[in-house]
């Protein structure tokens, strides 16, 4: 804690929790199998906590490759950019875990679809295709930074003990 | 080509370079030592044509000292979300390329920091900082995602025959 006050911690973690809360399409970074990092762009929602969150991930993508052979991964969420003032104010958060796929016949499974489609109700159709997979995301840590020098890393403790519903 | 009529490359080219000089805030993808993705955003602007963009990082974030060991790099650029709406139908571009350090003392510098400037000029006190390093990076190809099923790649060639001013 570096002797830095809780309450500029916990204020912090509101503000990645609002971030996290508000967004719903991100940037996922993976790795490809020589090393090569990969960016794309995904939806996500997030868990029952904090700690994890949902993509819905087509077999098409190189990015579901790249998580199948190695689950590490990384998601970025910002604040929209509108074109106007400093971008380096802007929010964001970056949430470094491992993703796993969760089984089609699973009680997850189910829940997790019923979230998924609460707030993206356009991807209906995307679960009724094969080659789409539902993955969870682990996070082992989460980097916010809320403005240009303002950053705040929380661990997996940290996230699991919010609620996000 | 696969028998795609070349106007509809075009199409999907002018729309990938619309989206270039729109944005100037980016998903950036690097490796760790490790090879663990990392996820960060940062701002850039593009080259004089549109095979390199420009990137100033700090020393101090994670992701410059992955480009420094590892000059491997993804940068994603979207469309903004509103939150309305199937996001899966925004167009975005992931531009995978190689990393390089501009020499301070170079005209390239000197060039590269006035169109930095020119797109984001709350950045000119960063040009001061003495942890903060100008990276060119060189565009190997890019992926164009017009919205969903709608893609296409463009090598190096078509991307450094298109001028950005």
């Amino acid at each position: 804690m570096n002797g830095t006050p809780r309450t500029d911690d916990n204020s912090m973690l509101n503000r990645l929790l609002r971030l996290l809360r508000q967004r719903r399409w991100a940037a996922l970074a993976t790795s490809a199998a020589d090393g090569s990092p990969m960016a794309s762009m995904v939806a996500y929602v997030p868990g029952d906590n904090a700690g994890c969150l949902y993509l819905h991930l087509s077999q098409l993508a190189a990015h579901t490759g790249n998580l199948l052979a190695n689950g590490k991964a990384a998601l970025v969420i910002g604040e929209e950019d509108n074109g106007s003032g400093d971008p380096q104010e802007l929010a964001r958060v970056t949430l470094q875990g491992q993703a796993v796929v969760v089984a089609r016949d699973s009680e997850e499974y189910r829940q997790a679809r019923e979230r998924y489609l609460e707030r993206l109700p356009a991807s209906a159709r995307l679960f009724d295709f094969s080659d789409f997979l539902l993955f969870r995301l682990d996070i082992d840590s989460a980097r916010f930074v809320g403005g240009f020098a303002q950053a705040r890393s929380f661990d997996r403790d940290a996230l699991c003990n919010v609620l996000m519903r």
